[in-house]
């Protein structure tokens, strides 16, 4: 695998809360998704899960704590158990790296829920 | 655990291959760290590496392959047991994602070695 350009990545796609793999890392994938509008309740019983703001703001909603609003070059890991709801009020570009095991809708079966994710 | 803003971090030190950790995710560090000058020929034995280029370009040689030059906003992983050395000709600001077990002179015992890495 060579060198990625995160940038060239983004190009490939447009679609919402539809991550793409762009890079295996020992147990876990790096992905890209685009993300807007309101996504699901949901949590990840067994898996931190790190969102890195490439383009935007994201809004993580939590029902145990304070909300945190993340902006580009921020990244913020939602600890494993935690129930989150992300929200982008505008298209927001992020990065994601999650075990290879973690389901982006975690616990939860939805409309937006992806069986299988592409590589690019 | 809050969210970290990347720009910020790197304010808070000055000193080259001397990695910090600001993030925990899963069984992986997220490390932060100023390179310039040439590292060591090293590799890890049983883990993949992640670099993200927040500034500037790094050259990563093989010795088995092509050198990679990377530049900001992009990323490579060198996988494991690939014999590698990091090259800044100029000063890199990179983001690491590595196994907590990964030393960051991977096989080899050096001066720029660190055991025990802070938290910022």
């Amino acid at each position: 695998m060579g060198k990625v350009n995160v940038q060239e990545k983004f190009e490939m796609f447009q679609d919402h809360w539809h991550p793409r793999i762009v890079g295996d890392l020992n147990d876990n994938f790096i992905k890209l998704a685009k993300l807007k509008g309101e996504f699901v309740w949901h949590h990840h019983e067994n898996e931190d899960e790190m969102f890195l703001i490439v383009k935007g703001e994201l809004l993580i909603q939590f029902k145990d704590r304070d909300d945190v609003l993340i902006k580009e070059g921020e990244f913020y890991i939602v600890p494993k158990g935690v129930e989150h709801r992300p929200v982008a009020i505008e298209e927001v570009h992020v990065m994601l790296i999650e075990p290879k095991s973690t389901m982006h809708t975690g616990n939860v079966r939805d409309e937006k829920t992806k069986d299988t994710l592409e590589r690019i």
